[in-house]
């Protein structure tokens, strides 16, 4: 049976793209696929495509940033979901972790890193843009806090976070999550339906 | 068995609108319910809210119209859409045939009206906001043009939807096309699934 490439591009920064990182093992186990996951820089993404954050884009709109809230509300009971936290210091800059996931690649660490660094951005919320915090989260998870600290200054890891960053938008993405099934894209945490019926649909 | 109260809050100017009025006559069928069609003032919705447009938003956005267009045409496509046209003459000042929506209600015609007009709207697309042209197409579907010209003319019509605009607005709408499951709001045709199990689960 043939397996569709499945692509999520995820930025620690966006809670909907960790409501959507809580749901895809639950499709990976029903589908029998695994989700490659690629780390894609949001600020960046954004500067690219000339796109805005939804805290921008629905400031000052009457109703709208409340709707989003009742269907995050919704996402959150419909999956029994229970880690979501508010992080209390958003925005956090998201350019050091991003780039540890690049690094942590490297490692073979990619994986327990995501994991972790997603606890410490959505469940158990810290304000991971400070250098020291972020080193002391990492340390708590048993990840090597100063090799991935090195790495993330090297000109490969950098480079490699913008290039992944500029192909995405080259593909077409706008925002996070974006998920590919092969080369169709879908945007936002509400596809995952979308997602999994294509993947369903392409075997 | 206890029906929830269904409701379409639509503008004949959204062509997400349109696309919802062609599936819910399925979804009608499917659930054993009528959806009760509330017509609304989106320009009124827009400046009450302070939202704007889709083509306005999206103005200036890299790959995020792009995306709405491959969504739109999953749509058609999911659903075997036959019969929708852009309308080159958009946007379209929808005030008169709004307005006309509201008249069509008193005069018993309303459903009648409501089809006609969103076929010259999307299917066979007219320029609607020219009285001229607005006239001769509502002979063409044999309905009494002179008589909804007057009414539209009449305060009671025009405070009429001027005051269930307002009242979406108070009930959280903030665009087109905007769902009511008894009190529960939904927005954006790629909500219709939600919509159809909000229905199923609440009987």
């Amino acid at each position: 049976m043939a397996r569709p490439r499945v692509e999520f591009l995820f930025d620690f920064g966006s809670p909907n793209a960790y409501l959507s990182h809580l749901v895809i093992p639950e499709i990976e186990k029903r589908q029998g696929v695994k989700f490659e996951y690629l780390p894609v820089l949001l600020g960046g993404v954004y500067k690219l495509t000339n796109n805005r954050s939804p805290a921008e884009s629905l400031a000052g709109i009457k109703n709208k940033p409340q709707y989003q809230q009742i269907e995050t509300e919704r996402f959150i009971r419909q999956h029994g979901i229970k880690s979501f936290r508010s992080n209390p210091f958003f925005p956090v800059n998201t350019l050091m972790i991003m780039r540890g996931a690049v690094a942590a690649k490297k490692l073979g660490l990619f994986e327990r890193y995501v994991d972790e660094v997603y606890r410490h951005m959505w469940s158990e919320p810290k304000k991971l843009d400070d250098p020291a915090i972020l080193r002391a989260a990492l340390l708590e998870s048993n990840l090597p806090a100063d090799r991935l600290f090195e790495l993330v200054q090297t000109a490969e890891v950098k480079d490699e976070l913008l290039a992944e960053t500029q192909r995405a938008v080259e593909r077409g993405t706008f925002g996070s999550p974006t998920f590919f099934v092969g080369d169709e894209i879908y945007f936002g945490k509400d596809r995952l339906r979308d997602v999994e019926e294509a993947i369903a649909g392409s075997r």
